[in-house]
């Protein structure tokens, strides 16, 4: 009775933390292909381009070699997206109450937009259950360390971004 | 790249509700075998036996006949019976704020048990949001009507062991 | 278009606090009768029996001569009771998050009992907010000074009962 | 001692949704006379603008025959439009925690402005609870269904507004 | 074994309220030197600008004459400035549960940042846990009276600015 | 200026946990001397007396030598107890939301019993925030592997108590 399920891990990804890479980690074991959804955000503004993010969540997936993988951007309604992809599954991270109560009314309207999609939570892990990517910006652009929040590539492309915006003002 | 996946869906279904039912409906087109495990909790005073709750959450699952299901009583630790089973997700379901806050703790303690075994939640479906085993059983106890929390069958077993309550005080 | 509007306010009231009175008095002004409907709990231990309860709580709602008050002890299933007494509005206070994760579990519940009667809520004043029945009797088992959570009356009344405890044991 | 009870039920409405209509349904049986307060919001960059609002609110009113609504648009502080229309009682819906704790520091600052207006909560319906305009808007404005969150009226008025906004871009 | 402590106590102090107030008068009991540390956030489009509200923070602090107070404004990630300043503790206060989760999270990345720095909270006085400058503001800006909120020179000083707003446009 | 500041950190530590011990060891660096007060709690059916507790918990605090610590056991209200002990400062830890909201409650009920002594909180450190005595006591019973959560003097302590009460039964 073995399906080939596939799951979707969507996000902004802007940057892709240590956080975000536990989740795959975990999510990969649970789904038989985990497609890793960028949302492109342009309202967000975001520190990366959308194929920056895309190649950069792309980068840190090729240390699972036995894991169908796909990593997409997307800029469309989520549950279509999920669609497009053939997911049967959406995997979310929770970090916190706040973020509880958001996917709560997310899931609530996503349900009637299909029914048939399952959306499924992992706790993060406690050492991860802090790192925002937005405070990840935050403390980058002002000069902090946050070679502890995402991986040395990661942090390479920060400070040459951060260094970037310094000098454009 | 398909595995046999094996959940646990553990609980003390005293009784087992609609929203229990949501929830393994749902979980099990998550995996290939769902393992419902009943927790004998004695320190509890349940309602009903562990014998008799395997019986009712058993009825009820009748009703997959596509999926893989055992339904099994247990009394030794959550992480150990996982093992026992064969498990390598546990599926939670998640009603409110102070779910979440429970779960969390119990998966922080659970990881450093066994960090091989993985929790997933699902976020009760609106409808059975409210739905709790130690409401449903105090409204029985007051006579309220309960038909809208649990099956037929289920409501007739309580209705019985209610009146044999009132009956022996 | 003018009804006659029928309030239900219930609770233990062991004992009745200044953030009772303050929501009584609140309660008050939202319906033509106020009924206070005193919960017996015998399963609670309750520090004073009902029919103390129902006396201190009456004691306190003669300050408010204007109002129609009602004070009725109850036994039975809430949305029975406020059948009963023709009650077309609950009324509830909420003091934190989780007084808010179980009164709208309890809604829940009692929507599907009677979606007729409706349920609204107040929210404690900030003064009273953290003033919880249970935590007076603990300090007051204790010995420390209760003067700012409780009416002088029932001060003197707690002071006399916590003195027959203490000579029990 | 029957009062002429007056109620407000303030918000942007950007669109009315069906946990909007839920609650005005409900709150009409709480006073004789309920105005909706339909808040300019320019800030906010809304969708409609507020005669738009006012207007849809109205048309969805239109079917409780038996109760005296006003809808009315305000611009100024909440508590000095509640004076305005004499209401002695500002009705608000609870989704979720989040909005417990804003509404509970709302109803903090608002009794020092004014403490005799009182402000009573009701629970969205748990079909209703994850409905939120700002939700509705996205998912329209990708595309998405959103039949089952608003009224067949306010759906159609939504999707005009949507192709404009596509067509401008 | 006493050593002379150095505690920050940092915020946006736009404006100052009876809340920091409180905060500021309890933390001052807790530490040798108290660092009141204005952030100036120029993203956040403040009233005042930081040199004001540094003005205004230093005249609210004469009022306690025997503590060691220091008003300094700051832009630098915020370990950087309690380093700066030497401190060994910072200072947060705490009104709602939505505080608690973000303090978390903060805590979180800034014990990664510098481990040494200890962060203790303060429980809002249950008067002033409702008030929050941005609620000030709006209701400042809708003419509304903010005396129980600021001090009395604080609100002389939003009222000549809100008159500036009013008149340029 | 500087004062001899006492602290009190109060608990059941029924066992003491690493939890604790963080608290403990950051708890140490905010005050000259740190009364770690063992809270009797008889109604709570500890599984360690609190002798056996004190004795655990003094045993843990001989790790740092440079502090002055002193282990007490206490019965009555916890703001005499600080008053006995000369304390100006209560120190709590804050794990999760739950925690906030009683602690909360707490902390206003006792600035009306003494407003002089002040309740600061820490946040626990990401890695001990789930770890519960209730929940290591659970686990020790079920014979799960409780090493990672408390120290190893206090496994072995558990471990015999759990023999003990397994031989009895």
């Amino acid at each position: 009775m073995s399906k080939n399920r596939v799951g979707l891990y969507p996000g902004t990804f802007d940057p892709i933390t240590l956080g975000h890479y536990d989740i795959i980690k975990r999510a990969s074991k649970l789904v038989d292909t985990l497609v890793i959804g960028v949302a492109m955000n342009p309202g967000k503004n975001p520190l990366f381009t959308v194929e920056e993010r895309v190649s950069m969540v792309a980068k840190m997936t090729e240390e699972f070699p036995g894991t169908n993988f796909v990593v997409k951007p997307f800029n469309n309604l989520l549950m279509h997206f999920a669609e497009e992809v053939g997911a049967a599954i959406i995997i979310r991270g929770l970090r916190a109450v706040s973020d509880f109560e958001y996917e709560f009314q997310m899931v609530g309207m996503n349900r009637r937009l299909n029914s048939e999609i399952e959306t499924v939570f992992l706790m993060a892990s406690d050492q991860h259950q802090f790192i925002a990517s937005s405070l990840v910006k935050e403390i980058a652009l002002l000069n902090g360390d946050i070679t502890k929040f995402v991986s040395a590539t990661t942090a390479k492309k920060i400070a040459e971004r951060v260094t970037e915006i310094h000098n454009r003002t």
